[in-house]
C-alpha cells in the first residue's frame, strides 16, 4: 500500500498523480472498513478524500494552516498527519477523536464540533500571521450546509474586507445533514449548473475572487485549483463540487441516512446490532403529527436536525407549511419562532442542548423579553447524550434557567413530557423550554399533571422525613433508587421531589420541608455551578437546612461516558449514603 | 401644523404629496427640538423621517406589519402612531421608550434593542400569517450597518427561500454606529454608485427581487417604490439611500458623533451639561495605546463599538493592523480572537455585557474549549449601565461565570483593572474576561496584585469576625460602606473580601472563615440566580455557615435607574443591618 509510506503530509509531495489516486482509493477503503466496524461521519468523510489529499499535496501544513469546519470530515486529514494507525485498526474503539483535536497533532489547530466557525477562525489565524509578519496560507474548508450559519457569513464578510491571503474552500455536496436549506442553496445549485458562471455571484459580492472546480473528487483538478490560489495576496473562494458518500453506492443513494452511520455490513449496508427501539424522538413525532393534523397553526422549526423529532423526508414533505428546516441557523430558528408566535402561530423549535448555545441572545432578547409563547425542545441535555467535548449537554441548565420569563421544564418520563409539551403548545403566556429526558424511555401509569400554568410547583412523589431528595428530569429515576437505598440503610423514608420546573423554586414547599427535614439533596443532569441545585442552596443557605448539590463539575470532558461521569462526580449511592451518615451520625 | 391632524397612520392617507413633505419638515423639527432637550439616537432618526412617512402612507399598519431593526430609528413611527405627545413635550424625560415597545402601541410588534433581528422576526410573522391564511404585508426595515450581523444573513437566507410576501427595506446611510465594516459595505457602495446596477447582486443571489431608490429622503420616490412592492407574492429588497442626520448639517458632517447624542444647543451643536470627566473608557485607551506601541502582536477587536475603549477615528486609523472593527458581528469578534491567539497574537475584544449575549457559544465552544488566551473586556455589566430592557447588563455573570476554562475577573478600581488587563494580555494560558467597573472611577493608592495566575485567590481587605462581606467588582465600594455601617451599629469589625475572580471560589479562604464567622454576605452587581453568590451558598450550604445573597432578582426591568434597583432588591444598609440583627439577636 502507498499508505504505508505516508506518515506526514510531506510524504505526499514526491508521489505521482497516479500514486495519489491509488492512495485515495486505499484511504477510501480504509475509511469504509473502519466505519463499518466503529460507525462515524460516513458521507462527509468519503466525499473529501481527494480534496484533503490535494490540500496536503499543495500546501505545507502545519506552516500553512487548514481549518476544517465542524471537522467531522477530517478523517483523511488525520490519516495523512500521523494518525493512520487508528483508522487501520480493527478495534471498535476509535483511538482518536472524531473531530480535529490539537492535543493529537500539530496539524490540528482547534477542537471544533459546531458548524460555521472555520472562516472566522481562519480570519483570526490570518490576522495573527499579519501581526507577526508571517507569510503562510490560511485555509478554511467549509461545507455548503455550514454556509447558512450566521457566523460563516460574518466570517466571509470580514475576511472579504481584510484584503489578505485567505483561502475559503467551499465543499459543495448539496447537502447539510439533511437536504440543505436557505436561498443560498439554490444559488449554489445555479453555480453548479453553470459551472460557476451564474450571474450575481454571492462570493464575489463579498469581495472574493472565485474559482469553480467541477470535479471535486478528481485529484488533478483539485491540485490545479489549489496551486493557482496558493500564496494568493487576496481572499479567494474555491468552490468544489463533491459527492457525499462518494465511492459507496448505498451511501451516495441515501445521503441523509449516511451522514452519520452506525457500524454496518459492507455488502448490504445493513446496520449491525439492534435498533434503538422505543425512544423519546419517535414518541414525540407521533404525538406532534396528530396534534399538527388537528391544528394547522402549529409549526415545527428546526435548524438542520429534523430527525431530532423523528421527521424523515417523507413526513417533512407532507407537513408543508407546518414544518420548516431553516438550515444550520440556530439563531434564526429561535428568533423566527418569536415572530411566528406573535402572528398567531404555535411554533416548536427542536434542537440539541449544545446547539442552543448558539441562540442564547435570541432566547433572551427576542423570545423572552417579548414573552412569546414558543416551545423549545432541548435534546441531549444530558450525560447520556454526546460525549465529545464540543457536543456536551451539561451546560444548558446554567445557560437557560437564569433567563427571565423563560419556563424551563424537566419531565421525568414519557407521559409527563408529552403533557408538558401539550400544555406548552396550547398556552399563550410564556416562552417554554422542555429538557427531553435522555435516559432510557420511562413510562408511568400514574396520572400526570396536565396544567403547568402555576409556575414552580414542585411535585412531592414520596412524603418522608429527615432527608428530601430533589431529583430533576432524567435523574429522577436515580432519585427513586437513592430514596430506596436511604430507607434500606437508615430505616427512615426520605421525601422525594420531582421539581418539574428548572427556572424557579417552590417557596411554599421549601418552607414546609423545614419542619421535618434537616437535609436536602439536589440531583441534576448538568453542571452544579449556575444550575438548579444552587437555587435551592441559595434559598436555604440563610436557614438551618443543609443542602448537598449533586451534579457535574464545571469542566469540558472528552469522550467520557455517563457511568464514568457519575462516578467521577460522586453521584453514587455509596457517596450519598456516606454523606447522609455524616449528617445523622 | 399638519402634524396636529395626525393621530394614526390612517390620517396620512388623505394628504397630498406637498402636505406629506411639509409633515416631514415638521417632524424633523420636532425631533431636533426634542433631542436637543432629551438626547437620543439622533442620526438614525433624522435619516428616516421620509421613509417612515412613506411606509405608513403606502401600507396599512397594524394589519401590514413593519419591524424596525434595532428600533432606535422608530421615533417618526411613534409620532405617526399615536405617540406624538411625548415628542412635542418639552419635558426632558421621554415619556416613551427609545425603542419599539408593544406595551405602548398595537403598531409595535416587538421590544427590540439588539441589531440584525428584524428579518428573522419578519420571517416568523410571515410564516404565522401563512399558517393562518392571512394576506398582509410583512416589512423588515433594516440599516446597512445591521446587515453584517450573522442573524440578518440567516434571516435573509431563509426569507429568500420562503417564496412568499416579505419586504426587506435596506436603509443605507453608509454607516453603522461608526463607519461600517465588512465586505458587504463595499458592495453596497458599488450599488449606490451604479444606482443599483452593479453586477453580482448580493440580494439577488439570496433569492430577492431588488429595487433601488436613489433618493431615500424624497417622499415621492419612496412612495413609488413601496407601492410597487406592496402585496408582492415573493420576497423583495428595497434598497434606499438615505443620509444619516439628514437636515441638521452639524450631524450630517459628523455622523459617528451624532449617532446618539446628549442634549445640545441647536445653534451650535454644543453638548449641554458637563463632560463625563475621567472614566474607565479613556483610562484603558491610554493604557492600551502605550502597550500596543511596544508590542505589535497586541490587537483590539470590536464589533462596531470602538468608542467602548475610547478609540476614535483618528486612533483607529493610526493603529492599522492592530485594530479591527468587524462591524456588528459579535460572534465573529470572539471566534476571530480565538484564531488570533492561536497564531501568536494577543487579542482583546471590547464589547458590552448585553452584546456578549450574542457570543455565548463562541466564548464556550471556540474560545474556552480551545483555551485560547484572548481577553474579553465587558462594559456596562452593571446596574449603572443601560437601563432599557433590551440592554440590561445584569445577566453576564450568570452567562459567563459558568463556562468552563474561562477566567472572569471583577476589578474593584482603576489600578486593579489595568493590572488585571496587563496580566491577561501577557499570559498565555487562559481565556480571560474582565468586567469593567461601571460606577464612578475609583483610584487606590494601595499596591495591587500584578499576577493573577493563581486562580480563584480572593483578597481579604479587612480581617474581622462574625460576618464576612464578599463584595464583587464595582459593588466593592458598597461593601466598604456596609462594613463600616456594621461596625458602627454592632461594634464588631466584619471581614471584607474582594473576590476578584467570578468563575470560582477560594476554597482555602472559605474553609478558614468557618472558624470565626457565622454569616457570609455576598454582594454582586447582577442577578442572584446562576451568579457568584450562589457558588458561595452552594459551598457553605452543607455546613453551619449561613449565607445571604444580595443582588438582583431575575427579571427584565425597563428604564429603572440604579438607585431604584438597589432599593427594590433590598440592597440597602438598612436591610443589611436588619438581616444581621436577625442572626445576632
Amino acid at each position: 500500500m502507498i499508505l504505508d509510506r505516508i506518515n506526514n503530509p510531506k510524504d505526499l509531495k514526491g508521489l505521482s498523480l497516479e500514486e495519489l489516486k491509488t492512495l485515495a482509493t486505499e484511504i477510501r477503503n480504509v475509511l469504509i472498513h473502519k466505519m463499518s466496524i466503529s460507525g462515524g461521519h460516513f458521507g462527509p468523510n468519503l466525499g473529501v478524500v481527494e480534496a484533503t489529499i490535494a490540500l496536503h499535496y499543495v500546501f505545507n501544513s502545519p506552516i500553512d494552516k487548514i481549518v476544517f469546519d465542524v471537522s467531522h470530515q477530517s478523517y483523511t486529514h488525520k490519516i495523512l498527519t500521523g494518525r493512520k494507525g487508528a483508522y487501520l485498526s480493527d478495534d471498535s474503539k476509535w483511538g482518536v477523536s472524531g473531530f480535529t483535536q490539537p492535543k493529537e497533532s500539530e496539524h490540528d489547530f482547534f477542537s471544533i464540533g459546531h458548524t460555521s466557525t472555520s472562516i472566522s477562525l481562519a480570519c483570526g489565524l490570518a490576522r495573527g500571521r499579519d501581526l507577526n509578519g508571517g507569510k503562510e496560507n490560511i485555509i478554511a474548508f467549509i461545507g455548503d450546509g455550514s454556509l447558512s450559519g450566521g457566523l460563516a457569513f460574518e466570517g466571509l464578510n470580514v475576511g472579504g474586507e481584510m484584503g489578505k491571503n485567505l483561502i475559503v474552500v467551499v465543499n459543495d455536496n448539496d447537502m447539510a445533514i439533511a437536504e440543505p436549506h436557505g436561498a443560498l442553496t439554490h444559488y449554489l445549485r445555479k453555480l453548479r449548473e453553470t459551472k460557476g458562471e451564474a450571474s450575481d455571484n454571492y462570493f464575489k459580492s463579498l469581495g472574493y475572487r472565485y474559482y469553480y472546480v467541477e470535479e471535486g473528487n478528481e485529484i488533478s483538478s483539485l491540485i490545479a485549483a489549489f496551486s493557482k490560489v496558493k500564496d494568493t495576496p487576496v481572499p479567494v473562494v474555491v468552490h468544489i463540487r463533491t459527492v457525499k458518500g462518494k465511492g459507496y453506492t448505498i451511501a451516495e443513494d441515501n445521503r441523509e441516512g449516511w451522514h452519520f452511520h452506525a457500524p454496518f455490513d459492507i455488502e448490504t449496508g445493513q446496520k449491525k446490532g439492534q435498533g434503538i427501539g422505543e425512544n423519546y424522538g419517535f414518541t414525540v413525532r407521533d404525538f406532534l403529527l396528530k396534534k399538527m393534523a388537528k391544528d394547522p397553526s402549529i409549526c415545527v422549526i428546526t435548524p438542520a436536525v429534523p430527525m431530532s423529532c423523528g421527521f424523515n423526508a417523507e413526513i417533512r414533505q407532507k407537513l408543508g407549511n407546518q414544518f420548516i428546516d431553516v438550515g444550520i441557523a440556530e439563531e434564526h430558528a429561535v428568533t423566527m419562532a418569536a415572530g411566528v408566535a406573535k402572528n398567531g402561530g404555535k411554533p416548536i423549535v427542536v434542537s440539541l442542548s449544545t446547539f442552543y448555545q448558539r441562540s442564547y441572545d435570541q432566547i433572551l432578547h427576542d423570545l423572552c423579553i417579548n414573552n412569546c409563547a414558543a416551545t423549545l425542545l432541548v435534546r441531549n441535555g444530558s450525560i447520556w447524550g454526546d460525549t465529545d467535548e464540543t457536543h456536551l449537554g451539561f451546560f444548558d441548565i446554567a445557560m437557560m434557567s437564569n433567563i427571565p420569563n423563560l419556563v424551563y421544564l424537566a419531565p421525568t418520563n414519557c407521559e409527563e413530557y408529552l403533557a408538558m409539551l401539550d400544555w406548552s403548545i396550547e398556552q399563550n403566556e410564556y416562552p417554554v423550554a422542555i429538557r427531553i429526558p435522555c435516559n432510557k424511555l420511562v413510562h408511568t401509569d400514574k396520572q400526570v399533571e396536565k396544567d403547568y400554568s402555576i409556575l414552580n410547583k414542585f411535585l412531592v412523589t414520596q412524603q418522608g422525613e429527615k432527608v428530601a431528595l430533589f431529583a430533576l428530569g432524567d435523574f429522577y429515576q436515580m432519585g427513586e433508587e437513592f430514596a430506596e437505598a436511604i430507607e434500606k440503610e437508615f430505616g427512615f423514608k426520605p421525601t422525594l421531589v420531582n421539581p418539574r420546573y428548572i427556572t424557579g423554586v417552590d417557596v411554599e414547599l421549601l418552607e414546609s420541608l423545614k419542619a421535618k427535614h434537616q437535609l436536602v439533596i439536589t440531583l441534576e443532569d448538568g453542571i452544579v455551578e449556575g444550575g438548579f441545585g444552587q437555587k435551592i442552596s441559595s434559598f436555604y443557605s440563610s436557614s438551618q437546612m443543609r443542602v448537598e448539590n449533586m451534579g457535574l463539575k464545571k469542566e469540558f470532558t472528552d469522550g467520557v461516558k455517563a457511568a464514568e461521569l457519575l462516578k467521577r462526580n460522586g453521584i453514587t449511592i455509596e457517596n450519598l449514603l456516606n454523606k447522609i451518615k455524616s449528617y445523622f451520625k
